[in-house]
């Protein structure tokens, strides 16, 4: 279905806007079933906290009215929600007055192969470092150049994601996951304040899990350990789990946590 | 005057461009007198630069042939050449066939104070550290949120310009310019290979100022030495060099150096 700029039909934005010029935005990726988004609330609050970082004006009320309308007429697919600061004059200084521009666009949920799900996937070495930049870390922001180019690294489909290290190899994310480990029944996942994108699944997979009574912990991880885990998946809100069954020359089974944690979130799933 | 797209007036974009998705593309912005562009061969060798790390196709003729026909209309101001890798399919992966788009907008140049130039700026001391990414160094990439959050960081019209450190407390650039310092006679101006943005007026400047028999180093700098520094001064393309009177609690009259080296670029600046 077409797309909306600030709850009108568009399919153009004006080339003065700072998402383009700088990537002066934020974005989020919906999954949306029977005219619903899924993970709502954690969408939302994610963006609310890039907003306040980033110093964009957020209307929340005006966004959740035509998020809602949006997503009635699209009913089944994936959502794209980008929020940029707006229209700006000459330089890097904020816009007075700032109108942020609130785009929705919409696509259908990529079908990606059910091996993936079941048997797990092959996870592709990148060669990019992640930046440390503790102020943008976790955010869903639009510079993204390094996502960009650590995917261009490889075309070999037999590669369903690639991972990312962080400058002193340590494990931050997927190019468009999180990563979770397992060692000795405990959940892991990488602390993401200095580099990485928090995705939705993730925050849900560590409170489902934690109300499951499964032991969590948010920490660095490095590549040894990695290596060296039990279990490896990665998660985001379209596919919801994927375990990982080799990187390098690595090796796992499917998990029973791995299992067990499909099952928790089969509802946001299917 | 209109801004083109590929050599069409347009003044938007669509949505689908993966310069508003990801920041994925270059910029310039060119200063233009007299329908031409001043330091137009170095503005062209960086954008092949960018594009070859961010393999980009440009069809540089092309470029040149919708510039010239731009910049002729335009006569005077300031010319932003804006290229995205263009629409692409959801996702990072590149896009199969990669359309990029090539934009040309304007502005007037901008009115700094005549002081700036004559008696040096006050520089602010920004707080946001820059992040460390050699693939990315020295471009001029669309993802700059790292200069929107830097600048934002004073209002106070005292300072023209902001100091960016790197994590390591290393002098980098400022917000919209480079930085050079000089310290017994020699020029000397920050090593760009983990970031920053190589400015063309910096390149010009190590140019013309070895070619005038000046002794010129590219390294790393320390707070501490641009602390100690005999002068300091910033450059970019629109507005030349401005010496920079005082950061933090240092002073500095303006250096017989910098007043030299204005008189160098005068051909570019006035």
């Amino acid at each position: 279905m077409q797309a909306w700029i600030n709850g009108q039909p568009s399919d153009t934005i004006a080339l003065t806007d700072r998402g383009l010029a700088y990537g002066d935005g934020l974005f989020e990726t919906i999954k949306v079933r029977n005219g619903r988004a899924i993970l709502l609330e954690r969408h939302l609050q994610r963006l609310q906290l890039g907003c306040q970082r980033l110093a964009i004006p957020l209307d929340l009320p005006l966004l959740r009215q035509e998020l809602d309308a949006y997503l009635q007429q699209l009913d089944v697919g994936v959502c794209k929600l980008i929020l940029t600061r707006g229209v700006g004059q000459r330089g890097y200084a904020l816009p007075e007055p700032c109108m942020p521009q609130r785009i929705l666009q919409s696509a259908s949920l990529p079908q990606w192969p059910v091996a993936h799900r079941e048997s797990g996937i092959e996870l592709y070495s990148c060669q990019l470092r992640l930046a440390e930049q503790p102020i943008l870390a976790g955010l869903k922001h639009l510079n993204r150049l390094e996502q960009v180019l650590a995917r261009a690294e490889w075309s070999d489909p037999a590669f369903a994601e690639g991972l990312l290290l962080d400058q002193q190899l340590r494990v931050v994310d997927g190019v468009f996951s999180n990563i979770f480990i397992v060692k000795n029944q405990q959940l892991i996942t990488a602390d993401l304040s200095r580099c990485g994108v928090a995705g939705v699944m993730r925050a849900e997979l560590l409170a489902r899990a934690d109300a499951a009574g499964i032991a969590v912990a948010v920490t660095d991880i490095s590549l040894e350990q990695l290596l060296q885990a039990d279990e490896v998946f990665t998660c985001n809100s379209l596919y919801g789990i994927w375990p990982v069954r080799s990187y390098l020359t690595q090796r796992w089974p499917v998990g029973q946590l791995t299992r067990k944690l499909q099952q928790l979130i089969k509802d946001l799933v299917d």
